[in-house]
């Protein structure tokens, strides 16, 4: 952020802020994102998000951006951004992107995007994207925080670090312990 | 929302504002929350929330609460609350709690409270309770949105009408297809 | 607050901010809301508030609760919260709650509450509660900042320190200096 | 506000909102704030707000302004604004200024202020202004709402509509029935 | 916005809310971004916005992203967004980009961005775009706002409807009125 | 900011916060408001700003005012506040004050106010006042930041520093390079 008042670098939201003297075009820039993410993965799908954490000029800005690259089949799995809504826009490909409501309806609201299309995610709803073309999808998408957090939300239940108790699991998953024990052991 | 400025009932912020000289005392009232919430159901939780939906004229005040009844292994499974943060109090029994940290840790914050004690659940993070005691248990909430929202976030996955693709889930639980498709017929 | 970008503890909001891998659960825990707050003083009334001071985990989410004991007869006097608004939920007992609106009506919103029954206090609006059963009362509350500041607005006039002007007093009274100084005089 | 999406005046935060083809410079302007205020009053003070209510143009801006005109010896007495911080510069005469802190100091922060002279008075704390000269004193102040509200703390204790129950004002005022009702039946 | 409260389509910050049962795909998506922007006009630039006007799900999400096309030498003038931050990411080709901050210094922070290069303009200063390279370029914006608006800061001074008066453009420019006056007659 | 969870002065919001033990009036005092601004400048206009740079105790109040000299013909030339909107009271003299709306309106909103008429600049669009009294005029205004920042629209365009690229300041003014250059090299 841009402050005049600062004689020197202070924190400010918990990030050094610059007085304007001394900022440079540096500290609002961000290079990379025109190299494709590598898709190599079970996943099939690699994000590069650029938050305050990489340009520093974001501070008190309210935003960030990221590029999404699926190889054929790639699934940006169901997740959440705890601190953010998000607006994203298909670059090349095809995408079925979806979020789904909260109780009672959980309703799931899912299309398929061409390149050109943007569709928005509200505030912290569970939401996914899978490339349904043949060839690579390429997205950037948009967030209103400059710290917007991700959790995949199979991931928070299945994958947290220590694990879950498996009963709690189980009782998520309307199955019974060896289900969920299973599921729990193979998650990596 | 007191607002001495309106003649008539006119929405304010989607929700109908009277002028102070007709609100009434139970425009900002809810009763009923002594009876202890049935658990008599699969998970053994019942939550009765208090937004603004129940009460009127917590329009434009950014608070809700509700009390949540837990028996004897009793679990809230796994959910968010798009809108909110929430601290709860244990009333009466033991309750454990967690919530989950964003990506990379995915790290798991767990504790056993006892009756008296207050634990935080950051805004939007996947987080749980469960009973762990003999009797059952009982926990008053707030949350700091007067419309905060819930999602379960396995029936996100697992129970979203209508159902999110196989393909999706399975790349989620990192998982085959038989195994999800099995879990997403099961799920009610 | 939890924030992966910190590598040690710096100021987020004026508070320390850990980095996600060194918080433990009892950085948003707080204990002993079971024990009823002492009620033997001139009021007869006891709060226990937990805000951002107890729970260093509540920085940044907006939240604070508190337990209210009231003694028979035991009166929690006219207050304001200058940064928040109030819920509250009678647990055991009976309280009359009540607030008062601003100018030109200054109307007093009035209901007595029994267990199980919620209630608004709109923000920074002053509003009392009383014990009005034969029995102790004892109450929940839930406010949406995480440092909402308590102010007694008779205390305010009557016990500042250093004392107002008695003839700022005498007229907020609509009485004349001698009143005014006699009652500056006793408060404590 | 002006909304260029609007075909006609729909509400907008609860006030009417013009498209910008229609609006004029008068829905931006209020007149009058040459004329001094009348102070033939036993307050010997007179305030004019200008808030949302007098120039739609407000709606969503986020401020109001007002002017406080005192009598010698005028006194705007002990009063918060439930929903704004205000700041005030003295524009002729002499005001001692004065707000009170929250628990536990309850501390009077207070000043004489000669013609010239700002100061503020922080969110929804219990202020006062006081004319100390000999002539007429003026005053602009600034408030950070749109509909900042005006509560005077003796009067909401004192004067409500309908009275609050005379025990609750005598333990406010730490002194016994008899003087809480004497003061109660006098306030008007 | 998915609002479960609504049995009819009210407004919600002025525009209509739809209830859950009924929001379909559509209300979140927008089509055709993927069509170059016709730069044949003198600026040789064209900007698509996609706010909440043209995306209904957009309410209340605070976030709208645009697509910025360029011909050789193409100029999206000096302009603010009166609401929002903005963060850009180019696309295709090569594009000179540059901010001014506030008085007193008056600083331009400029740079020139290949594709796959991200840039922040802080909220609500000046700023411009260039396309130094030999073909087009297109970049991709977010904007932490539903409604950013735009206001071309020389059209505001040249080009107003009505026009301003000459002094005060000569003022502006530190011109002499005949200079003022010929580009204010020559500004359609 | 008055918090008192501080012991000593640690940055709050980027601004030492000192505990309210150890306030004192002068942090919420500013002088010399009543000292006619110098106006024997080109602009004919001179402003005395009071932010939280002159006042620490604004921290965190989201407020500030100004003093506003005009000499006769004296103009305060076109310019935003990008983190504020912004309400004026002219106290003395006779103003012409004016804003424009965002595209594609481009309206220029104007009208001459006389000494005791108010004014309201919406959320960082360009406006302007001017002298057109026979004598001096002095408005105080007030915005509803702490830190609003200003800056001149034309000289963000022409005095940048270092000066913006010739070919987009023609481009902006609608003239050819040559004039462009001319108006940038005259520009201080």
């Amino acid at each position: 952020m841009l402050n005049r008042f600062f004689n020197n670098a202070v924190p400010m939201n918990g990030f050094a802020c610059k007085p304007p003297q001394s900022v440079t075009p540096n500290d609002f820039t961000f290079s990379g994102l025109n190299k494709p993410g590598d898709t190599a993965n079970p996943a099939g799908f690699k994000v590069t998000l650029v938050t305050v954490d990489q340009i520093p000029g974001l501070n008190t800005q309210g935003l960030s951006m990221g590029r999404l690259d699926f190889g054929p089949g790639g699934v940006n799995a169901p997740h959440i951004h705890p601190r953010a809504s998000e607006m994203l826009i298909v670059m090349e490909g095809s995408l079925e992107v979806g979020f789904v409501t909260t109780l009672p309806e959980t309703k799931l609201i899912t299309k398929v995007l061409q390149a050109g299309e943007a569709f928005v995610f509200p505030q912290a709803l569970t939401h996914y994207q899978r490339n349904v073309g043949k060839g690579p999808a390429v997205a950037i998408s948009a967030l209103d925080s400059q710290n917007p957090g991700t959790q995949r939300v199979v991931a928070a239940v299945l994958g947290s670090n220590p694990k879950l108790p498996v009963e709690v699991v189980a009782k998520a998953l309307q199955a019974d312990n060896n289900v969920a024990a299973q599921l729990l052991s193979k998650f990596k």
